[in-house]
């Protein structure tokens, strides 16, 4: 079962050389979940042709419009397309008065339940929690309140050896073997020990999205040996005074967190718009940490289990 | 001195098929007006090559998501270009509350001074006048109160033939001649009469923006004669009965407004998400009105004078 990543926008602040401003698809394992909006999503989720209407979930890391903006029209677009599943939108305070005050002057009677999930970017917490996956907000410092999302799968079961089945497994043995245990009889007696039948569970894997912020290195203890972080790299060296000045991260910055929280990939985006060639920040975060990526619009990660 | 207007995007509601929701540029005699903004409408501006900072007013019919969601973007990017010019912004009530909260939000005070002209969209009144130029509005039957938009140039000047310029004509004479009068002597006696001098005044142009509406008589009188009526056609006649309901118009009604108000040209756009091919448009309102031409984004329409 997948877990991917699509970019559908990678540019900071305002638009320019045909770069949208930030905003990401995560598919695990068919959950579709939304990260950031910034204007003209739903164009780039056209361009793309995705279903708009498979997105469960939107999250959104603060209240600067390049991470924003594109949401209105999103959620109408899904009320003009008669959507009738609910719709989870995670966001900190001020997002739902927002989008609540242009959905009345519009007078607008959504089609479909809009649950509003208030995230308090000052705290890792978990937002959000299935049976396969949960959600733990990353508390980033930028000029306003900012959350990165940390997605995480859950230890997933065993695997039975199909070679090994045995005539005689019952449908609760076979649970039993995925969650472990051995298959024992009335009196605890071990009748199929649980490794001779089964694999290790797939790797449960994760990712982690980082923006905007400063360099910080509060948040290494908490996305340690991810598999993917996104990282935000808006300046080149060359600006790091002006980066700490608003409160954002160079490549090589964010190479260094990538570093020291040892994780298996990096992504680096929320380019400035004052770049027109973005390949000098791969070359730069790689020279401290090599396995380094740039996000490129259209592009998808996929991270295998 | 230019009368033209660019079309940056012209579907309804969603948008689909490559098609932008609304948004045009108005420009007449340098002057810079935006009308509508649909999301997206920065990227449109982007992709034509126009100058965001020369644009001077903004003007939104109403406050459906298709005429005003990219206007927050719109504006966060003309602060990000450290615009110093002032900004005004007419639109109906509701719109500037809209505005501020996510200004305030994001944590943003503007570069620029924000005019804010709240326009009452029940009521025919004159929101804009300068030396060359008034703007009225329309007062339009949608769901929501709707505003259209009428431009009219003032009556220009007389042309003073050049080669009938006399060396004894002082400055002060210039300007009674281009003001209609006759050059006289101190006891009123004429020397030169205006006539032999000027040739008539070139044409006051005026250009009628009619979007969202039901077909609506009671706008006929108001934009009788203009030089271009853009009139909405979100329905073809088959769903006459759609159009009603929603209150939006068909391409037939919109010829018969044109034609009703005799018209130079009609302009008809709005079209509805559910039309791939839009030329039915066209077909249907010529059947009532000749001279009538789709709204096409990337398309301008020259108004000579």
């Amino acid at each position: 079962m997948g877990f991917e990543l699509k970019i559908l926008g990678a540019n900071s602040a305002k638009p320019a050389y045909n770069r949208n401003q930030t905003s990401q698809l995560l598919t695990v394992q068919n959950e579709w979940f939304l990260i950031d909006c910034g204007e003209g999503t739903q164009l780039q989720l056209n361009h793309y042709k995705i279903k708009i209407s498979r997105i469960k979930h939107i999250l959104i890391s603060h209240l600067h419009g390049d991470h924003f903006f594109g949401l209105i029209g999103l959620i109408s677009t899904m009320h003009l397309q008669r959507r009738a599943t609910e719709l989870n939108l995670y966001g900190p305070p001020g997002l739902a008065e927002i989008i609540t005050m242009q959905l009345k002057v519009s007078g607008t009677v959504l089609s479909y339940p809009l649950n509003f999930k208030e995230i308090n970017p000052d705290k890792a917490c978990c937002v959000f929690e299935n049976d396969k996956l949960t959600i733990q907000t990353i508390p980033l410092k930028h000029r306003i309140p900012c959350a990165g999302f940390l997605f995480r799968e859950k230890i997933k079961p065993r695997r039975i050896i199909k070679e090994k089945i045995q005539k005689e497994f019952s449908l609760i043995d076979m649970v039993s073997l995925k969650n472990g245990k051995d298959i024992v009889d009335e009196n605890g007696g071990i009748i199929f020990k649980n490794e001779d039948y089964t694999l290790p569970p797939r790797k449960s894997r994760s990712y982690a999205y980082c923006s905007d912020t400063l360099y910080h290195e509060g948040i290494v203890h908490q996305i340690r040996g991810v598999d993917l972080l996104y990282h935000e790299a808006t300046f080149l060296s060359d600006r790091e005074q002006r980066a700490k000045e608003t409160f954002h991260a160079t490549a090589r910055q964010a190479a260094l967190i990538a570093k020291k929280a040892d994780v298996g990939q990096l992504l680096i985006g929320h380019y400035s718009s004052r770049y027109k060639d973005i390949t000098p920040f791969r070359t730069e975060a790689r020279e401290v940490f090599d396995n380094t990526i740039l996000a490129i619009e259209g592009e998808t990660i996929y991270i295998e289990d």
